[in-house]
């Protein structure tokens, strides 16, 4: 796959608009009647941009292999999921809207209970309210480490992110979580030398915890896991020189585009909402990666009626976005949800690009088995975006 | 992808032809009657080839890329244009037919204007005629540098590609074209300790350029970049052990052929040129890349009657190279050139192969919408020449 510096040397200034529209989860599988949720639904729009744009399949990490969201999304912002990964600490801070700094390290928590020898008798303490979760992260928060700022944050239930904050804090920390009732947390241990101060800071937090938790009933201590440092990642603006935004209902999104170099904008909370931010800011920046959650959170309740309304409203929504005639457009996923799976799924999933320069399919419809047959191949998610930015004229000639 | 070291081992001797027929730049887009190039031409007997034989597209770099020539023929013979890089300088001599050797450091060369301050008033020496720069070429030549022998030669207008051959001459020079008017030329620098040497010696002859000129006009300076050494590639010829001849009008195909081990065999002029040359020399090698560079051109110049012309006039000719009844044939491109487009452009090309031993697609004709049904698939160029090879029955078993 050619590398991020090669695009960045061949990266060029142009006028052009790039929107990437991505329906989460969308790529489907067939029901009874052998339709999947893009063949039952009625998609005027779609179709016609079908008829005149070219189609194709991208697999988003590697044939066989079911996407979470972090690196499905980091794959179609061009990078490969195999070569940049997130940690999970890192995914649940930015999942939150937490802005994170080089000197963090995070880590994903859940409030537990212990009995009184300290062997754990819940690993989720019950799945506290969310409001209790916030509570508990303020206390924690009051916890002193020498040299050390902390960020607690809940994040549902008995979910909630810790960010250390300072200097000398390195990635390589085994996990406290024994992974079953009856046995203590386990100490923090540094997988490696350079983690050792880590580890140690890790480790203090967890006894203050302890401590200050005692007295609380069901969650009376923490169990931490995903230890990691932001990651060091060319970001997707500078490589290519455009100035690019998000719009996305769920945090998790944003916090995904931020760690690329984008700017999150003000989303609203239905997809009309979402289409109306983009007119807005749509003089203001050159991408746009517009992000639709409820394909994906339908799919995953198994409700294909739903999902399939959903691709409803977008395609209802669609000329709003193409009367503002953007340069290039590409409508993809970054993984499939089938309904009938109610799962993310390893099936690859359906792209269409719209744009003046492209060499149109005349497919008659936007699904899953039209995209076979397209003119951009199968391909992996994360060759998707130079095939954007040379379709918006971002890319000069490789070699004379 | 598969190495050549890999090809190597696997190749085998056979009686076989092979013929490669690139169509430069035969990739379209449609134009308002939704037609390319290849749709609109009247090609009966590419379209019973497509008919017998099977389609496929191909990337010449990588998806959205735009190749320059250089880098789309090297895919097509089968290197990785992003492992295998060849310089700016070195990629001017031999596209002016000029024959390199391993002691030879290539440079490409502007004439410039500069005032009296030495400040560069014209980047381009107002493109002076071609007649002129042979005959400052010629005065350049007579510059004396410690054990070097110096080759400069004119390529048109103002531009000249100077050799400095001699020994210890190693690539990572600085260019000395600071990009804008009003500035001094750059000294050359190295930017690593063993292009130290070369660095001098391409100091002294700007050093030389500048005393020589100073009473030309308007041409009275020297640009120099692309400081680049013949590249060591493996030649095809080696790794499949055949006899290969290049028939091309071009110096610069001719040019990029040799690099990998190909004969320039004489072309005449015109396509029918092209197709006696191959009839004349068709004893006596095994493998020929034929070029047609008129498809591109027109498309270049944004003629599409012209380029669709022009691929009537190949299809005209393409009983005779037929009659010789090869046993494969692969027509296809190094690029697309759209017509509607008027440059290069990152659309994948199509492929046709024909040989006896190839599983027939039925297509009814050769365009780029049938090559996305191919059963060679949406690969990368350089996947094409094994497929070739293996046609031809030059590629033995891999593992046992």
């Amino acid at each position: 796959m050619i590398t991020l510096a090669d695009l960045k040397a061949l990266a060029r200034p142009a006028g052009t608009k790039v929107v990437l529209l991505v329906m989460d989860g969308v790529g489907g599988l067939p029901r009874a009647d052998g339709k999947t949720e893009l063949d039952a639904a009625r998609t005027p729009n779609l179709d016609r941009l079908a008829a005149q744009g070219t189609l194709g399949l991208a697999d988003p990490i590697a044939p066989g292999i079911t996407p979470g969201s972090g690196p499905g999304h980091l794959g179609l912002f061009g990078y490969d999921p195999l070569q940049y990964r997130i940690g999970r600490g890192v995914l649940e801070a930015v999942g939150i809207d937490m802005h994170m700094t080089e000197r963090d390290l995070a880590a994903r928590g859940n409030f537990c209970a212990v009995d009184q020898a300290g062997l754990i008798t819940d690993r989720r303490a019950g799945r506290i309210p969310t409001d209790t979760c916030a509570r508990l992260c303020t206390l924690l928060e009051k916890i002193k480490l020498p040299g050390i700022e902390l960020i607690v944050r809940p994040v549902r239930e008995h979910r909630f992110v810790v960010l250390f904050r300072g200097d000398g804090l390195e990635e390589g920390l085994s996990e406290t979580d024994p992974q079953e009732v009856g046995k203590p947390p386990l100490p923090v241990e540094a997988e490696a030398p350079h983690a050792a101060r880590a580890a140690l800071i890790a480790n203090g937090f967890v006894s203050e915890a302890r401590r200050l938790l005692a007295n609380e009933h069901p969650a009376n201590m923490v169990l931490l896991r995903g230890f990691s440092k932001y990651p060091k990642i060319p970001k997707l603006t500078d490589i290519y020189g455009v100035k690019a935004g998000v719009i996305a209902v769920y945090p998790m999104y944003r916090g995904l585009a931020r760690l690329v170099g984008m700017e999150a904008l003000s989303a609203g909370d239905s997809v009309a909402d979402e289409f109306a931010a983009l007119e807005t800011h749509y003089r203001d920046y050159d991408f746009f990666f517009l992000h639709i959650k409820k394909t994906d959170s339908y799919g995953e309740d198994g409700n294909f009626d739903a999902k399939v309304h959903v691709i409803e409203e977008v395609d209802h929504a669609l000329p709003r976005l193409l009367g503002l005639n953007p340069d290039v457009l590409v409508i993809t996923s970054d993984h499939s949800t089938p309904a009938i799976y109610k799962a993310h799924s390893w099936h690859p999933v359906p792209v269409l690009l719209s744009s003046k320069w492209c060499r149109p399919d005349g497919a008659p419809r936007f699904t899953e088995r039209e995209c076979r047959f397209g003119g951009i191949g199968h391909i992996r998610s994360a060759e998707l975006l130079p095939v954007m930015m040379g379709h918006a004229e971002r890319l000069t000639k490789f070699g004379a």
